[in-house]
């Protein structure tokens, strides 16, 4: 079988070691595992003439397990606010979402249009409205136009296929490509899949807001270890990737397991715990470096991996320090091996720091030793930051505290979009 | 006299009250003040003809009392290294300063070759080493070419003039304008001068390193208030600008005092200390938006102001938020009254918050009320926010704590300007 593109998971390129187990790329994206379904109509939200696809549904047949991870934004959502605590009673079974408004910043009527998507929602498919996620993504302080949205809600329900190719595209805001990924594995002889669907581009822009993901599984898998397989993955993915440093009123991620699977129930401690914790990861991560390599108008993916630091907590400010400092990401956006502004982000980031022990290298060349220039050439140096994906190791010789961020430059161009969105939406 | 237009001290501007104390703007710039003399010549660092002035001395003829501030990042230049330690045991009489290399990130080099210039200028002056400080600003990581500032010593100490231009022009990088100011005020019934002079221009831009400011006053004030009085001006103005949110390795702020205005001695808990304060707050807040507004490519000055924060420390958190979020800043250049980016900044900025209790205004036009738009018309908001310069007031509504941030919009030039430094440096 040819693997579409989008299948190349992070565990095959060079950045991150190949992972100890098998993934298959498979297709199908979110309605890839059994008994998911999935489907989205335009109700004129993006634009009046409703021609784009703005709201989207994924629903299991079967009963779910699931858990969800939301924005630490203190000023979120209402939809984050209604699903999180619905989350409290409820494990996920539906999610019902759209783009173009972000339904934040919206007061009282937030609250109750956010309700009301998740109560028609629940009338249609039958189930509990609390097991429904509701989320939305877009311009922020704008009312929802609930008159456009909750007649689409029945047609919607009635859409319901397995097929996972709509709803990667009503999600879209500023994203120039689907985001959608499948895989495979085998867990106590039995084939289990996951199934994801994101959006990110911006990471955030919060007029067009939000990083949502939503990931389905047949897998067979108490409520506890969903809920602990889930956290550990987005540590390890959404929560190590940053465009701009900003976070969003709005960003979700949505896992449910149905159980279809029929393999031996995946438990805390048991059997096939960390194969899937890995594949999960795996999915998330994929997703995450696409988010990363198609933020607004951004033209490199750079993983900056610190290592040989004080503590992980000092590696983690060291990384974020670097990943997220306008200069260093201007210095990438123009092919520059600029290691004096990386160790001066170093300096600044908190973290303790030997000066005359930092290492630096561009994609394993030497830029800086014993905290002073080394002797490469300054071509060589730069030819490794000229390439579209590099990796910036800043070795601090001082400890082992280690940690990965997925990051991108800054480019004029970004600086332009980011520029005059409020005025033109306002007026459209 | 007519004030030059150097000479608007902040005070009189609508974003900061007038202060109670009268504040005289004068000629003269640092060598304002009685008894100081600066002096500045080219020794080819910036560029091997020497065409430009960047090496620069200024001294006092009696002995002084001073007080330095320097750069809290970990990894810090060699000058500031060696500064602050004479600082411990002298009070500056002397500064040396020269632009065009940082001598940051030069390992043990770096430090015999600060050494010598503080060495060197001492001699010629015929003061005590401890009593220089040494300050560079300019690309990282390249050892001072000794050779060419060495013999130029000697024919600097014999340039000593009280003239506060040349050396306002050889601090110079990458800024636009010379900053300079001289202010008087009478304490005691005597007059007293403060001269300063700044470089900024990126605060900062790592390659062309540094904010540096060097203040010099006639004032009669002991050793203990100096110190106090440095600190609270540095913490009412440098500690309260931002333009790209990066923190130097080569930050110094040097202020020297040498007692020939005759007023009676000003000290800690006495006389005419308040008026002091502030008239060196005033000097230096004055710099401090000066160095703002002639970042690089920066078109707008912004006053990000919090009131009604849990606590101080929440206030500044909010207003560091906000004013270094790159997309509220890209919101700002392009004249967008973008609130949703504002409150979300707000929200992840760790401070507590009560989002339906917020309120944003643009210059006096309110956005935001309690969390949700106002009804105020686009084309007021966007009034607002066109011009040059412009307070955005945000109210938390839940306790008294207030923080002011001077910050800067973000343009597609910062970033073009920012792109290709390194090899553009190492070719030259």
């Amino acid at each position: 079988m040819e693997m579409p593109e989008r299948c190349q998971l992070p565990g095959t390129t060079k950045h991150t070691p190949h992972m100890a187990i098998k993934v298959k790329c498979i297709d199908g994206g979110i309605c890839a595992p059994k008994g998911f379904l999935s489907a989205a109509v335009g109700c004129g939200i993006k634009n009046p003439e409703a021609k784009r696809l703005d709201l989207g549904l994924i629903y299991s047949e079967a009963p779910t397990v699931g858990w969800a991870v939301y924005t630490q934004n203190e000023v979120c959502a209402a939809p984050v606010r209604l699903s999180s605590s619905y989350l409290k009673s409820h494990p996920p079974r539906a999610i019902i979402v759209n783009s173009g408004n972000a339904n934040a910043c919206t007061g009282h009527q937030g609250m109750v249009n956010a309700r009301t998507m998740a109560h028609d929602a629940s009338k249609a498919l039958g189930i509990l409205q609390r097991e429904v996620q509701v989320c939305s993504t877009g311009i922020i302080g704008v009312p929802l136009p609930m008159e456009r949205i909750q007649p689409k809600i029945g047609p919607l329900v009635e859409e319901l296929k397995a097929d996972g190719e709509d709803i990667a595209n009503a999600i879209m805001t500023s994203d120039t490509r689907q985001k959608s990924v499948a895989a495979e594995c085998k867990i106590g002889g039995k084939k289990v899949r996951i199934g994801a669907v994101a959006k990110g581009a911006g990471m955030i822009n919060p007029h067009m807001a939000t990083m949502l993901c939503f990931v389905t599984t047949d897998a067979n898998i108490s409520q506890s270890e969903i809920k602990a397989a889930t956290l550990e993955a987005v540590e390890q993915s959404f929560n190590r990737i940053s465009v701009d440093g900003d976070m969003s009123t709005n960003d979700t991620v949505v896992v449910m397991a149905n159980g279809e699977a029929g393999n031996n129930r995946i438990v805390r401690g048991g059997k096939g715990k960390k194969k899937f914790r890995e594949a999960l990861t795996q999915v998330m991560l994929h997703l995450a470096k696409l988010i990363v390599s198609d933020g607004e108008r951004v033209t490199k993916l750079v993983e900056v991996k610190v290592t040989g630091a004080a503590s992980p907590l000092d590696a983690e400010r060291i990384a974020r320090a670097v990943g997220n400092s306008k200069l260093v990401k201007c210095s990438w956006n123009g092919n520059d091996p600029n290691w004096g502004r990386i160790i001066h982000a170093v300096g600044y980031s908190g973290a303790r720091v030997k000066e005359e022990m930092v290492e630096i290298h561009f994609d394993g060349v030497l830029a800086c030793q014993n905290g002073v220039a080394a002797k490469t050439s300054i071509d060589e140096l730069s030819s490794a930051v000229k390439k579209d994906e590099f990796t910036v190791c800043i070795n601090l010789n001082i400890g082992k505290g280690c940690y990965s961020l997925f990051t991108s430059d800054l480019s004029p161009e970004y600086v332009e979009f980011n520029r005059e969105e409020y005025a033109l939406n306002r007026k459209s």
